[in-house]
């Protein structure tokens, strides 16, 4: 099965998610997670841009190969919104999962809950940890349960 | 082949079919066939809820999950409806099988055939028996028939 | 907007949604409610068959061509669980219309949430009675809520 | 042509959109844009929950039978980020209208650029003002631009 | 309901059901079925060939034009096999259709009814005569029977 | 029918196939044809912009909103090349229309038919005046070849 | 590249091809080609009919699962048409494998060309014997012509 | 990850790619380069045709076989147009690869930005070297810019 990790790039939340599925057949894919690296690519790489609009616009584009390959290819697409910032890319990619049929599940605290209430309506499932997403996973996959056997 | 077994928990029918294809080239997926996890592994995992609705709602996406994906990867979706239960979800399952262009063996008794009618006229065999199935998968993939050499 | 009206066709749940929607801009469809013409329409037109099975296939077939195309061009598919009967036909439809990408509205009594989570787990809405359809179809039209002026 | 407008319900952005492309052969669709109707229509509805969580999932899946017909049967679709609030929901239809091969034209103020790098990059038009959006649509119906005859 | 009358151009099939149909909600399109100008007109128009293979690719190319869109427009494609000539591009067209997920009904006589196994077991009717076409059209319209009031 | 007219624009084709075409139920678009508006419409309405690679690509996604709808409805796409420019775009249009399996009619003179060879290979007609294709709509849409009666 | 063989059953065309593609990276699948087999293998699986009708239909759809699934996995699919028998489930599998994209490839004798005119004017090759089909198969995938080194 | 390289061959961009990209997970496909070749395959193995016309068609369908396999199954497609001939199949296959959603990356001298402004509108990378196409290709798979480490 493959998973692609959306959003938030400033926590270990990815991290803890593929160390927990360790074993599991599942293979993990996700946008670059550089942030540096991921706004200036298209500058880097394709030339600079005397205007910040277009400088954003080839990095994003150039990110969109990697972003919509891995959202394409993937059965479940999991997104993180974290407490900071608008992440508008992240509610962006779960628009296109949803609209693609794929599995999508949410990962945010419950502050977010109301304003997050339309993703969380096409997801087929909420959780509020990386444990939990494992747990889902492991579910999915196994057909175990948290501290079955 | 990737062949999807949906439907009927309780019996053995499964295991008859997987065991009778060994030697076969195919793949078998089905859902979670534990009754009490299935029924349960939404709150299990993601937090239990007060309302029973709800409990059930949140079990019965965290499955969709895996259904979805084996329904949408198979080549083949045998649904078998038993004499129990009144097994919506297995005609749900069979609905979607046939809406994506899948082939559908139906797998029942005959006591059922008027009252399955819609179901098995979307159906590319419709079998009495585990053992007819694993003859039509026999078939399908290699041309042999039964008691042929 | 296009509801097509699927499932139980012994009570006047069809009368009174379409009843209730009279001045909103739907047009609603449905399969043939007349049982006996349903079940007999194949032999009745194509010919008899001495087999009960083959009778019931050429009637099913000759109704999924209505019911598919009703399905197909729909926007919102409604679909009733009565109280009797298995109603395999109503599940396959949602199944169809779930894997279609239809926005699915289901209709039955609370007594029947536990069989039938799988199906409600697939729908934008779970309705106990027609007029609480009729009262979704007038708020997505028109943004009015019961009681509003 | 028809067009979606998506996104912030706090400003007239949407009147002026309307009544700058008065002549065109334009219709417009959009989601509800009375807040406390769109929050609230699934339970004034369907029954009254409890958790303010399934509260919200309500309402949100009745909204989406109006919003994802919008989108789905748009051939434009307009997303509008405005000054408050994290309007995921508005990222969330770009995101799905970009996946469903729509064309998106984004309205935001210059502020939001660079939070917005990702959106904008579907985007076949980027605007500022709903004038420009009228220009947009203008053009590409009759191919006249701003202060031409 | 539009309907295309693909096949057999030499005897009054088509004229029998469009003539049955008077008063029902269909649309009939259908191929040019002037044989001669359906042979020639590729040289015709786009100029004559030396060589008759290329003369039919003009000519079957440029109808084919006509006979996609009604076959990729259509709800129901009636597919009729008439006692003479191979009539492999009536069989080509069930196949189209078929795969496009119409509605499949095939006219032929019981004679080619082995020969046509694999056409009719992609059907939802195989009739005999024109008259059982125009009898499951009313039916799938109306819920009306023949002889019934 | 619905046709798109893609393609050159410096010589008076689509106004003698729009005049042919008088009296058949035909709807034709095309892109925006006056060559400056075309050029100038994304920094005339959505700002100017110092780099001419910028000013292009605003110009050219807002045509983009154009010609994808008006290729995506047509039922048959026209793709006219003249004997001047580069026309990269009438090739980039002929390979839309090819993807997305509508019937494409290539227009040209002989001279170029060796460099066009692979577009010519995906067209169901390739003809060498606006009269030619005029015929062929005729032809399709009524069964009349030029000169019959 | 996956390349499907449809069609007679009663020459050694598919040996040949066969045969003439070893070394090539190609995977061939086709059809049961024992005749006897291939009709009687519903009814020896899932039980005797004694309607000739019925006993072909559940032939017919079981040998479905397989040909339906070797055409939809196929890059590449050749239809062969010999010189006797109707042969139509050879062009209503060359019709399936246009409607689906599929590279179709034709083979048959010249006498047959007026008759396939349809057929030949969906296929990217028209063959007149095997051999020129592995030729294809090796030009397509090496680049090699026969001849060359 | 899949590349399609497209378009120009008559300079050494190709191996240049593919020597770049060495050590990256890229499969790398594209067109039978040899010209000569390319031009006269179709006569080669299906037959001489006394007609250019004819003998360019069956030549361009036998490479269509080759390519529209190696674009369909691509997840990145990169287009290079070079200073000489008109390159309409490469402008062509930009179309196909845009309207099937595959990621493109034209490449192509500052001195045809203008010419192929509608091209580069439907990128998402528009490159001037192809170790930019190869620095692209390791950022999208690894993260890694130029000079990094």
């Amino acid at each position: 099965m493959k998973v692609y990790l959306s959003g938030e790039i400033h926590t270990d939340w990815r991290e803890r998610i593929v160390a927990g599925a360790a074993g599991l057949e599942v293979t993990f894919t996700g946008p670059v997670t550089d942030h540096a690296a991921s706004d200036d690519c298209g500058a880097a790489i394709l030339g600079a841009e005397a205007d910040r609009f277009w400088h954003d616009r080839k990095g994003a584009q150039l990110n969109a190969i990697r972003t919509r390959h891995g959202i394409a290819t993937a059965d479940v697409v999991v997104v993180r919104f974290g407490d900071q910032y608008r992440q508008w890319n992240a509610a962006f990619d779960a628009g296109m999962a949803a609209a693609l049929g794929k599995s999508l599940i949410v990962l945010h605290g419950p502050d977010h809950a109301h304003a997050l209430k339309e993703v969380d309506a096409a997801a087929l499932a909420v959780a509020e940890t990386p444990e939990q997403v494992v747990a889902c996973l492991r579910y999915v996959l196994t057909g175990a349960l948290p501290g079955g056997d």
